[in-house]
């Protein structure tokens, strides 16, 4: 694991990320999946449908082993069952530090209380076992974009222990966190998801249609707002909170 | 509902199987999770670890009310338990008779054995769970686009009873097959998702890369042949199984 694979892994799950919020898009808010439980929703008993659909699913993920590949972070990770599968060697590239940071709780609020309303529309289809799917799918991916900053962070600190090594023993959250800020890069990474929502949600018909491209199945602006706001201030918290365990 | 609901149902449904075909492509086959069980997999006892997978996967969409939608065809339908979600009343578009006609073997079978193989690369990276997640939105999605030749018939027959009603009295499977094939339109759409395919699987960057293009996360040609060889074939047949108990 290099800078360069590193690099390819992040914009790779740009991909993912854009394809999961145009599938959410196919749905309205259908707000009934995340309010708390009311009468009649007995078997869904924890905060909210949406909360117990993605805690059943973790469970069936953890049991596929999911959680075995240090890059998967649950958002349930209480009692999860242990996995089930062969045991695969991941390869141990994380200071062993890196498995208690999870801020997943984070990427929960957001997801619902900020990004959602700013794409899917407005309205109830009653389709809230397939909106949660899309959610899952959503969160899943990133969670894990984000926590990839732990990848991230162990990349760069190996490459040059000698220039964060002081900011670390002087436990320096600013200064880590200024280290780790290229605003040109992050710039870049803003206009190419901006991009890929324009590329991956237009209408691709065989005739070169041009005005038709005008409309786009998620507003490529939400996705650029998303990365800006939200995924990459998120990343370089997980990346300091990384460093500042390091040398544990 | 009308045929150019319906035509637009269809047309969204392609973008979501590419999305799930490139999504799988960046796992590797991973043959472990579709072979009989072997010891020590006790807790995955049937006939492979995605049967487990999918069949589990589904115990807990139709809690969450996922096959109340019409639209939606479960592969282990027998002993799904009940949606415990609020009741969403769907229009009954189609003939009651309808909900008794589920390929979902057929497409198991040409999914694993046949699909799989033209685009996943080999290898074992032991991401069996990820990988299973990823084989579940894939079949559904397949699934549900095959599926929708229930619609399809639905509305054809409603805009022209008078043409389907003798050879559907007769029974007559070869007539019906023949009045639903329009080879230029089948031609049309294979082209449409080869290019979606390359449109969608393409590398996104900043700058106007012609050359980069060249490479798919997912062969355009396979995406292509799935349609030809499985998709509208099947469409087709659901559509002949419809109408066949359209006047029961």
């Amino acid at each position: 694991m290099d800078l360069e694979s590193v690099r390819d892994s992040l914009i790779r799950q740009e991909d993912t990320i854009v394809f999961s919020l145009i599938e959410r898009a196919k749905f309205p808010i259908n707000s009934w999946a995340y309010s708390p439980p009311q009468n009649g929703v007995d078997a869904f008993s924890a905060s909210s449908f949406l909360h117990s659909f993605v805690r059943e699913s973790e469970t069936l993920h953890a049991k596929a082993g999911r959680y075995e590949n240090p890059e998967e972070n649950p958002f349930f990770p209480d009692d999860l069952p242990p996995s089930m599968v062969p045991t695969h060697d991941y390869k141990q590239v994380l200071h062993p530090a890196g498995s208690s940071i999870n801020v997943n709780k984070t990427i929960w609020d957001i997801y619902l209380n900020k990004l959602l309303p700013l794409f899917a529309a407005e309205g109830d289809d009653g389709n809230y076992g397939l909106t949660a799917a899309c959610d899952l799918a959503c969160l899943q991916a990133i969670s894990r974009r984000i926590h990839y900053g732990k990848f991230v962070a162990e990349v760069k600190f190996k490459e040059s222990p000698e220039e964060y090594g002081p900011a670390i023993h002087d436990q320096d959250r600013a200064g880590l966190m200024k280290m780790l800020t290229f605003e040109a890069v992050e710039e870049m990474v803003k206009k190419r998801v901006e991009k890929k929502a324009t590329v991956f949600g237009q209408e691709v018909n065989l005739s070169d249609n041009s005005k038709s491209k005008e409309t786009y199945k998620v507003d490529p602006s939400v996705v650029s707002r998303l990365y800006e706001e939200w995924v990459m201030p998120l990343t370089k918290q997980v990346q300091v909170e990384y460093l500042l365990r390091r040398l544990d």
